[in-house]
Protein backbone atom coordinates (compact mmCIF):
# COMPACT_ATOMS: atom_id res chain seq x y z
CA UNK A 1 0.00 0.00 0.00
CA UNK A 2 1.50 3.65 -0.66
CA UNK A 3 1.00 6.73 0.02
CA UNK A 4 -1.16 7.56 -2.05
CA UNK A 5 -4.03 5.36 0.06
CA UNK A 6 -2.96 6.86 3.35
CA UNK A 7 -4.49 9.86 1.95
CA UNK A 8 -7.73 8.76 1.63
CA UNK A 9 -7.69 6.74 5.11
CA UNK A 10 -10.19 8.37 7.70
CA UNK A 11 -9.60 9.23 11.64
CA UNK A 12 -10.95 8.10 14.49
CA UNK A 13 -12.53 9.54 17.25
CA UNK A 14 -13.08 8.68 20.44
CA UNK A 15 -16.52 9.92 21.58
CA UNK A 16 -17.70 10.69 25.25
CA UNK A 17 -19.96 9.12 27.07
CA UNK A 18 -22.98 11.62 26.38
CA UNK A 19 -22.30 11.34 22.92
CA UNK A 20 -22.39 7.46 23.16
CA UNK A 21 -26.12 7.80 24.72
CA UNK A 22 -27.23 10.18 22.41
CA UNK A 23 -26.31 7.99 19.59
CA UNK A 24 -27.64 4.75 21.13
CA UNK A 25 -30.93 6.33 21.66
CA UNK A 26 -31.13 7.79 18.20
CA UNK A 27 -31.47 3.84 16.88
CA UNK A 28 -33.11 1.06 17.56
CA UNK A 29 -31.45 -2.28 16.21
CA UNK A 30 -27.82 -3.06 17.89
CA UNK A 31 -26.09 -6.57 18.05
CA UNK A 32 -26.27 -8.52 21.09
CA UNK A 33 -22.86 -9.85 21.67
CA UNK A 34 -22.33 -12.80 24.06
CA UNK A 35 -20.24 -16.24 24.04
CA UNK A 36 -21.95 -19.48 24.16
CA UNK A 37 -20.73 -22.90 24.04
CA UNK A 38 -18.97 -22.68 20.69
CA UNK A 39 -17.28 -19.17 21.78
CA UNK A 40 -18.77 -15.45 20.92
CA UNK A 41 -21.24 -14.38 18.78
CA UNK A 42 -23.38 -11.39 17.70
CA UNK A 43 -26.90 -11.71 16.91
CA UNK A 44 -29.00 -8.23 16.04
CA UNK A 45 -31.73 -7.05 18.96
CA UNK A 46 -34.00 -4.00 18.61
CA UNK A 47 -33.69 -2.25 22.25
CA UNK A 48 -34.70 0.77 23.99
CA UNK A 49 -33.31 2.97 26.60
CA UNK A 50 -34.19 3.05 30.23
CA UNK A 51 -32.57 5.53 32.05
CA UNK A 52 -29.01 4.69 31.25
CA UNK A 53 -29.85 1.06 30.98
CA UNK A 54 -30.52 -1.27 27.82
CA UNK A 55 -33.77 -3.12 27.80
CA UNK A 56 -34.18 -6.05 24.98
CA UNK A 57 -36.44 -9.27 25.31
CA UNK A 58 -36.08 -12.84 23.93
CA UNK A 59 -37.18 -16.11 24.35
CA UNK A 60 -36.50 -18.01 27.72
CA UNK A 61 -35.25 -20.90 25.54
CA UNK A 62 -32.64 -19.01 23.41
CA UNK A 63 -28.93 -19.35 24.13
CA UNK A 64 -28.85 -15.69 24.81
CA UNK A 65 -31.61 -16.46 27.60
CA UNK A 66 -29.03 -18.68 28.73
CA UNK A 67 -25.54 -17.19 28.27
CA UNK A 68 -25.29 -13.28 28.38
CA UNK A 69 -25.81 -13.14 32.01
CA UNK A 70 -22.49 -14.31 32.14
CA UNK A 71 -21.40 -11.21 30.42
CA UNK A 72 -22.42 -9.18 27.32
CA UNK A 73 -22.30 -5.62 25.26
CA UNK A 74 -24.32 -4.13 22.45
CA UNK A 75 -22.79 -3.12 19.91
CA UNK A 76 -24.92 -0.02 18.18
CA UNK A 77 -23.32 1.39 14.73
CA UNK A 78 -23.79 3.26 11.57
CA UNK A 79 -21.37 3.15 8.68
CA UNK A 80 -21.89 4.57 5.44
CA UNK A 81 -20.37 2.31 2.89
CA UNK A 82 -19.75 5.15 0.22
CA UNK A 83 -18.05 7.57 2.16
CA UNK A 84 -16.14 4.84 4.66
CA UNK A 85 -17.14 6.70 7.59
CA UNK A 86 -19.63 6.39 10.77
CA UNK A 87 -19.71 5.79 14.21
CA UNK A 88 -19.66 2.92 16.82
CA UNK A 89 -21.05 2.65 20.27
CA UNK A 90 -20.11 -0.34 22.47
CA UNK A 91 -22.26 -0.63 25.89
CA UNK A 92 -20.60 -3.45 27.82
CA UNK A 93 -21.78 -5.48 30.91
CA UNK A 94 -23.56 -8.79 31.65
CA UNK A 95 -26.89 -9.10 31.01
CA UNK A 96 -29.93 -9.49 34.31
CA UNK A 97 -33.01 -10.73 34.00
CA UNK A 98 -36.23 -8.33 34.64
CA UNK A 99 -38.87 -8.62 36.94
CA UNK A 100 -41.98 -7.51 34.92
CA UNK A 101 -42.88 -5.59 38.23
CA UNK A 102 -39.83 -3.54 37.46
CA UNK A 103 -40.42 -2.71 33.72
CA UNK A 104 -41.03 0.75 32.66
CA UNK A 105 -44.79 1.43 32.92
CA UNK A 106 -45.58 2.75 29.11
CA UNK A 107 -45.48 -0.04 26.82
CA UNK A 108 -44.00 2.52 24.43
CA UNK A 109 -40.91 2.31 26.45
CA UNK A 110 -41.04 -1.71 27.14
CA UNK A 111 -39.23 -3.46 24.40
CA UNK A 112 -41.43 -5.33 21.59
CA UNK A 113 -39.58 -7.59 19.51
CA UNK A 114 -39.49 -7.30 15.68
CA UNK A 115 -39.45 -11.34 14.93
CA UNK A 116 -42.93 -13.04 16.00
CA UNK A 117 -42.71 -15.96 18.90
CA UNK A 118 -42.59 -16.03 22.42
CA UNK A 119 -40.34 -13.77 23.53
CA UNK A 120 -41.19 -13.38 27.24
CA UNK A 121 -38.04 -12.88 28.43
CA UNK A 122 -37.12 -9.50 29.30
CA UNK A 123 -33.15 -8.64 29.86
CA UNK A 124 -31.29 -5.49 31.05
CA UNK A 125 -27.94 -4.76 30.52
CA UNK A 126 -26.39 -2.00 33.36
CA UNK A 127 -23.21 -1.24 31.66
CA UNK A 128 -20.03 -0.96 33.25
CA UNK A 129 -18.61 0.80 30.42
CA UNK A 130 -19.75 2.87 27.44
CA UNK A 131 -17.67 3.85 24.31
CA UNK A 132 -17.67 4.69 20.88
CA UNK A 133 -15.59 6.15 17.90
CA UNK A 134 -16.32 8.16 14.76
CA UNK A 135 -14.66 7.48 11.82
CA UNK A 136 -14.13 10.92 10.25
CA UNK A 137 -14.07 10.44 5.78
CA UNK A 138 -10.84 10.35 4.78
CA UNK B 1 -49.04 -6.74 24.40
CA UNK B 2 -52.30 -8.41 22.71
CA UNK B 3 -52.71 -10.37 19.66
CA UNK B 4 -53.04 -6.88 17.30
CA UNK B 5 -49.33 -6.42 18.19
CA UNK B 6 -48.37 -10.22 16.83
CA UNK B 7 -49.91 -9.72 13.24
CA UNK B 8 -46.98 -7.06 12.89
CA UNK B 9 -43.86 -9.59 13.96
CA UNK B 10 -42.09 -10.62 10.95
CA UNK B 11 -41.32 -14.30 10.55
CA UNK B 12 -37.38 -15.41 10.69
CA UNK B 13 -36.13 -17.85 8.25
CA UNK B 14 -33.44 -19.70 8.20
CA UNK B 15 -30.74 -18.73 5.62
CA UNK B 16 -28.73 -21.47 3.70
CA UNK B 17 -24.36 -21.59 3.77
CA UNK B 18 -24.55 -20.62 -0.02
CA UNK B 19 -27.13 -17.36 1.00
CA UNK B 20 -24.84 -16.49 3.83
CA UNK B 21 -21.49 -16.27 1.59
CA UNK B 22 -23.69 -14.37 -1.47
CA UNK B 23 -24.58 -11.96 1.26
CA UNK B 24 -21.26 -11.92 2.85
CA UNK B 25 -19.77 -10.81 -0.22
CA UNK B 26 -22.83 -8.37 -1.16
CA UNK B 27 -21.08 -6.06 2.05
CA UNK B 28 -17.72 -4.74 3.00
CA UNK B 29 -18.36 -4.01 6.65
CA UNK B 30 -19.33 -6.46 9.43
CA UNK B 31 -18.29 -6.88 13.30
CA UNK B 32 -15.78 -8.39 14.42
CA UNK B 33 -16.90 -10.16 17.52
CA UNK B 34 -14.18 -11.68 20.50
CA UNK B 35 -13.45 -11.57 24.09
CA UNK B 36 -10.74 -9.63 26.00
CA UNK B 37 -9.57 -9.01 29.02
CA UNK B 38 -13.41 -7.30 30.05
CA UNK B 39 -15.94 -9.60 28.26
CA UNK B 40 -17.21 -10.07 25.27
CA UNK B 41 -17.46 -6.99 22.60
CA UNK B 42 -18.03 -6.04 19.06
CA UNK B 43 -15.72 -3.91 16.65
CA UNK B 44 -16.98 -2.35 13.18
CA UNK B 45 -14.17 -3.93 10.82
CA UNK B 46 -13.82 -3.53 6.87
CA UNK B 47 -13.07 -7.25 5.30
CA UNK B 48 -12.85 -9.13 2.04
CA UNK B 49 -13.55 -12.57 1.13
CA UNK B 50 -10.57 -15.04 0.41
CA UNK B 51 -11.92 -18.10 -0.85
CA UNK B 52 -14.62 -19.73 1.94
CA UNK B 53 -12.69 -17.49 4.72
CA UNK B 54 -12.56 -13.51 5.78
CA UNK B 55 -9.61 -11.37 5.78
CA UNK B 56 -9.29 -8.21 8.31
CA UNK B 57 -6.20 -6.06 8.75
CA UNK B 58 -5.46 -4.51 12.46
CA UNK B 59 -2.35 -3.21 14.25
CA UNK B 60 -0.32 -5.90 16.37
CA UNK B 61 -1.41 -3.03 19.20
CA UNK B 62 -4.72 -3.88 19.35
CA UNK B 63 -6.59 -6.34 21.72
CA UNK B 64 -8.07 -7.61 18.44
CA UNK B 65 -4.69 -8.56 17.54
CA UNK B 66 -4.33 -9.94 20.52
CA UNK B 67 -7.38 -12.09 21.93
CA UNK B 68 -9.31 -12.33 18.56
CA UNK B 69 -6.92 -16.06 17.85
CA UNK B 70 -8.98 -17.47 20.93
CA UNK B 71 -12.12 -17.38 19.30
CA UNK B 72 -13.80 -14.73 16.71
CA UNK B 73 -17.16 -14.68 14.68
CA UNK B 74 -18.17 -11.99 11.86
CA UNK B 75 -21.72 -10.16 12.12
CA UNK B 76 -22.80 -8.72 8.97
CA UNK B 77 -26.06 -7.83 8.35
CA UNK B 78 -28.45 -5.32 6.59
CA UNK B 79 -31.51 -4.29 8.51
CA UNK B 80 -34.68 -1.82 7.74
CA UNK B 81 -35.97 -0.14 10.20
CA UNK B 82 -39.11 0.72 8.27
CA UNK B 83 -40.26 -2.64 7.92
CA UNK B 84 -38.53 -3.85 11.01
CA UNK B 85 -37.06 -6.64 8.76
CA UNK B 86 -33.84 -8.27 7.00
CA UNK B 87 -31.25 -10.23 7.57
CA UNK B 88 -27.55 -11.01 9.77
CA UNK B 89 -24.87 -13.75 8.72
CA UNK B 90 -22.68 -15.10 11.41
CA UNK B 91 -19.60 -16.61 10.68
CA UNK B 92 -17.89 -17.83 13.30
CA UNK B 93 -14.49 -19.50 14.55
CA UNK B 94 -10.94 -18.50 15.67
CA UNK B 95 -8.84 -15.44 13.88
CA UNK B 96 -5.53 -16.47 12.45
CA UNK B 97 -2.75 -14.23 11.37
CA UNK B 98 -1.68 -14.73 8.25
CA UNK B 99 1.88 -14.60 6.34
CA UNK B 100 1.91 -11.48 3.98
CA UNK B 101 3.04 -14.45 0.88
CA UNK B 102 -0.47 -16.13 1.47
CA UNK B 103 -2.08 -13.10 0.92
CA UNK B 104 -4.58 -12.99 -2.45
CA UNK B 105 -1.80 -11.94 -5.13
CA UNK B 106 -4.16 -8.80 -6.13
CA UNK B 107 -4.45 -6.14 -4.47
CA UNK B 108 -7.79 -5.58 -4.59
CA UNK B 109 -8.37 -8.92 -2.89
CA UNK B 110 -6.45 -7.93 -0.28
CA UNK B 111 -8.58 -5.87 2.88
CA UNK B 112 -7.57 -2.11 3.03
CA UNK B 113 -8.32 -0.87 6.39
CA UNK B 114 -10.84 2.64 6.37
CA UNK B 115 -8.99 3.97 9.09
CA UNK B 116 -5.70 5.79 9.23
CA UNK B 117 -2.86 4.22 11.27
CA UNK B 118 -0.56 1.64 10.69
CA UNK B 119 -2.39 -1.69 10.41
CA UNK B 120 0.07 -4.60 9.68
CA UNK B 121 -1.92 -7.29 10.88
CA UNK B 122 -3.85 -9.86 8.08
CA UNK B 123 -5.96 -11.89 9.98
CA UNK B 124 -7.92 -14.41 8.42
CA UNK B 125 -11.35 -16.42 10.09
CA UNK B 126 -11.68 -20.02 8.45
CA UNK B 127 -15.59 -20.37 9.39
CA UNK B 128 -16.44 -23.25 11.48
CA UNK B 129 -19.39 -22.41 10.60
CA UNK B 130 -21.50 -20.04 8.90
CA UNK B 131 -25.19 -19.73 9.52
CA UNK B 132 -27.76 -16.59 8.67
CA UNK B 133 -31.32 -15.77 9.14
CA UNK B 134 -33.84 -13.58 7.24
CA UNK B 135 -36.60 -11.57 8.73
CA UNK B 136 -39.45 -11.35 7.02
CA UNK B 137 -41.36 -8.14 7.22
CA UNK B 138 -44.88 -8.65 9.32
Amino acid sequence: MGPTDEWFHGQLKELSEDECLELLASKQVGRLVYVDQDGPLAVPVNYVLDGGTVLFRTSPHTSLGRYARSGAALEVDEIDDYTQSGWSVLLRGPAEFVDPDDLPASSERRPTPWPEGVRTLHLRIRPLSVTGRRLLPG
